[in-house]
């Protein structure tokens, strides 16, 4: 009956009879209309890239950030509502700090991972700290700890994956199609720089420039690229 | 008449005219479209195998986490939505933790069990743990204490069983006929283990390999096979 | 007019315009589908029988808890959800060791009846215990105290009433005829016994073994019968 | 047109646009399919009696409990919901103890018949003691403080009357109507009992016995007649 | 369009493309159904008359209470549902008492009138003491204090007005015209109560008896009339 | 579309798709039923005048109070509902003398605006000062401070305006022509007093007295105008 | 179907099944209503420029305050809901004192846009501080830290950007347009005025007057233009 679905997708965290949760399968649409961005684990590290939609000459470029850095160890891009993926971002600060304060050394990378999860998980539950609906944007999740670099992708539902390389975003079917093909764990950090711009370059319909894409590395802290750094990727493709 | 059953089912916790809570019913079709999840319970001990779904070659498989230690004497396999059940397993180990520490002994299996469903059974109620919809999720929950090994099941209604064997998910019609004919209680913890996998094998619809299964065992403590353990057993199929 | 009850039956705690609360006599059906449960009082002491609906043979039927123990000298058989129950129980658990440890004796069946009660018709309210639903379980109470012993009926309205003999369940109209006939307040406890599983064997649609029933009395403490207790009780039949 | 009404009376606490508060009306409602109770003052004390309806001959006659002491100088007898009842009449208990404990005397019938109905008037409010719906019982409250003996009568909506005879329940419209033809103020003690029991025996309609009426009187102090008690006032008719 | 009206009178305090409250015009309905209520200030004090509806011969006329003593120079006539007239009535007296015990001073009559409708205003706004629906309810309040002697008049909005004569109720249409007739500055305390009552026995339907009214006057203290006394007045007619 | 409006205009604080708050709308037109007030500055201070409906001769005019003072400083006109007003001023009055007991000076006219417009923003939100609704009045409040005489308009929406002169209320349309043809910044204050109620006279259906208007000034400190100051200025026109 | 989007839009915070968010997206359709702002970034500081909708001559010009200082180093043009955005900017005003009490030193002009932002996203949550709507207001934030001179622009949804130049509000489509035109990085603050009132000019319907604009600079303290300085900068057009 075609009214099946708009009965049950409103609420805001209500099964359907199917067993779905709509609200969350609706904010993973917001994703799909969000610029791409590339993650790519190497043994020396790991390399995000991601587009910059700079929509007016007169937006300051640096200003787009969809690269962020969680602590020194710690890096995240996005794609989905940005200021979704800021009150993430800032979540996953405090839990980082406070673990330094109260313990000497730095979070592992999978339990800043979960901080954040549990944080999206709770939606819809009224507390002081969770928002009244899913958050609207995906993360890939950079850091290098104890057991060396690792790479997670997050969703609106509050899971998360390990992956060796990853894409969201609007591009991301053709671009993780790409990474497949081109990926492989012995890599240099230089060719996952060259691989992952590449591919974005394939699925933006503009020429790449340091000012519509971002590009940041963990290896083993947190570095974002200058625009000459940047440039220099760039003139390798 | 054809209104009747949308009448009754959107709200989160009410009961239709025939005394059913259909939010809880669809919470359980959500469990229907996960991977498949086996124990069997033996005198030595209990063996968990779970089937993961790697959607893709770039995703670390051992981060697909179906099983996981709630103590150094419990582990359970899930099958439904992960980020739920990682809320309730995370909810167990703080039980079991606070239990060692206030009483100096580890919780019992069925208490740990108790704990969970109470979580389960709390949703809706607007409280600082509980959801605000039923927890996604099925755990089959194997322990060891001082009744010997234990398996239970428990599902998204907060109600909990005692069993000899079980399977859960989207194969678990086919599994549990197959076990009813193959379990007996006499068996040893290598054949439980052969027999859980060999029925896994049938319900997937890929070759198995370490990559795309898990097996843990608690015997008298929770461990997590190895893919060197995993493709031993494989071979003995 | 064909609305009219729909339009009524959804609000959790609303007066019909005939002065009916629907979503309590819909709690009140969740019980006809629940397993049956007798009990009788006699001199002695009073006796509990339930019928347990071992789904699978892979199930451990002691797991398959219907008959419970509250304090010492108090016990309860159940019919409807069964984590409900579980809920009310572990509730009148606190409160009965809570009496004891307050006066320093145990705390009389009524009183014990009365607190699961106001439990029961609490729901809806918000407040940290209640539920936000009607408890869809029934519970005979039976217990010892300076008044020798009683017997108890509680339903989802948080009414209760004190009864000489009593069935709930699914097989609860027939069972509560026969009981009618055969019950009378001389029988010893062993004819209790035996009216029960003869009555309980009658509304059950498989042979009666102690697998799939159980039986308890308080005679002046809680006692459930072993298997082999069953076994003999069958054996008289 | 049609749906004026249903469009108004589901709000738990809304006017209609007569101004009329049609939840309270139909909680008024469910006291007119109670069992009937009646009250009558004399200069000696008051009498209440009630019919007591025993569904099943196995249950407890003494059980059903439709007159209740608030405390020894005021009771009550009830129609309408009896678990709505136990909760009011245990407030009203508290409240007089508490009087008892902060005062040193006995609180006045008028006072404690004021405690109920604020009770009953806060319902749909959220806070701690209050219910979510109107309680669904009408009360007549029997007393005897420094103005000697008294009568009031409580409905659903938290208002109350004093009167000198009521009548409650399924038969209250000719049960009204009788006492109004035979009261009369100088009436004794043992005559109010023979009246209340003739026209509770008019509107039953079964024999009157022990078992399904009960009597009670405040003069000056609360007291539940015993079987025998009620033998010899049946015996009088 | 004929929905308009349904649309918008079902939220409490919501108001309509008009900018009119419904849910507080229908509360005002709610009074029109009421019994009527007059009161006329003199040089001396102030005099309030009321009908009292004795709906049975067995109801006690002095327990209809429609004039009820705030504080000793202030008392109030009211009109609508009682039980919520009982609530604002209370809500006074505390706050008169609160106030002589914090000043020493009696609380002048505007600033008693300002507290109720405070109280009267805040509905729907779920604090501790607020209603969860407008007060149903219409007070003549009258007072006497270091101004002299005054009239105000409530309404369900929270609204009130000073006057020199007033009527309310169901027969307030009638009355008010009357008033306009007979009233004036100059009349002493006596010719006042001769208005009130002739104009009450116009708009009720039965003859005027001290069972069937209520007369009290704040002349400078509040005194309700004894049967005798309002004797006098009819006998003046 | 004919259900467009009726779609978005219930939620107390909704936005339509082409951004309009509609409850704040619908608030604002209850003041367009108002009764008109009226306000000039000039250099001398700030005239307030107002109409008042004395809708009966029994009614005191002194008690319709559509003119208040906040501070000795500060007063103000209003329009709309009175009872809404009551709660703003006597919150501004709070505020006021809160600020004089902590800085020891007077607060200033734009400071008691803003604190009067930030209560009237907050409706909806459910904290224990603001209203569930947005308050139906509009305010003109007239002050002197140190920056010399001013005048503010605020509205439903708690947004204000400082003015030179400005009218509210049904009247408000033609009275605002008449203001901005006859008000000059050089008006001394008694011509501002003849020009307010020259204006108020056109717009009023009945001949102006001292009985239906009200004036008061601030200059510099807040003035209401007995009816002989009134009666002066009338023959003045 | 024409019914899917109103389906989904009045949830104040739920995804529509595109991904998006339909509140806030009519939230930024208010301000497609409001006033036109335009500011520039130049080396020596940031200009701001508004239109002012002085609807009569008897509104004082510099009340319509469209340009709000929030510290010292740090001042905001607004288009929309102005009372919103007073709320924004008292929120900034109290972090900006906050930091500067805590720290010695003045807030950067990003961490004041984030905490701006921070309040924008948190609407209907319930909380002590956020709005139960998302504020319906577009900011140009202008500041000077020790990053130098810095623009920001705010919307609804809680995202911000840094740019050179920016226009918001109903003319903001060309007004954008001709700042992409005309500006240059390296013009001085005077070419930057004068560049912006131009612009400001073509998008207003009536002649450009020290009454119906504000300039307002940062370079590198918050300066309101006076009468006088608009004046001079109109001259040079």
């Amino acid at each position: 009956m075609f009214l099946t679905r708009t009965e049950y997708d409103r609420g805001v965290n209500t099964f359907s009879p199917e067993g779905r949760l709509f609200q969350v399968e609706y904010a993973i649409e917001a994703i799909k209309l969000g610029s791409t961005a590339i993650a790519l684990k190497t043994k020396e590290g790991v390399v995000l890239a991601v587009e910059k939609r700079v929509t007016s000459p007169l937006l300051e470029p640096s200003s787009v950030e969809k690269i962020m850095e969680i602590d020194e160890h710690i890096g995240c891009a996005m794609s989905g509502l940005i200021a979704d993926a800021r009150t993430l971002v800032e979540h996953a600060r405090v839990e980082t700090q406070n673990h330094r304060f109260s313990y000497g050394e730095p979070m592992s990378v999978e339990s800043t991972t979960q901080a954040i999860c549990d944080l999206a998980l709770r939606f819809g539950e009224g507390d002081e700290e969770s928002m009244s609906r899913p958050f609207g944007v995906s993360l890939l999740i950079a850091g290098h700890d104890e057991n060396g670099p690792s790479l997670y992708h997050t969703d609106p539902s509050g899971t998360f994956w390990q992956c060796n390389a990853k894409a969201i975003g609007s591009g991301s079917e053709g671009a993780d199609s790409s990474l497949q093909e081109q990926y492989n764990k012995e890599m240099t950090l230089q060719e996952a720089e060259t691989v992952a711009l590449s591919i974005l370059k394939q699925v933006m319909e503009e020429k790449v420039t340091p000012n519509n894409v971002d590009i940041a590395k963990v290896a083993p802290t947190y570095h974002l690229y200058s625009p000459a750094e940047v440039e220099a990727v760039i003139s390798r493709l």
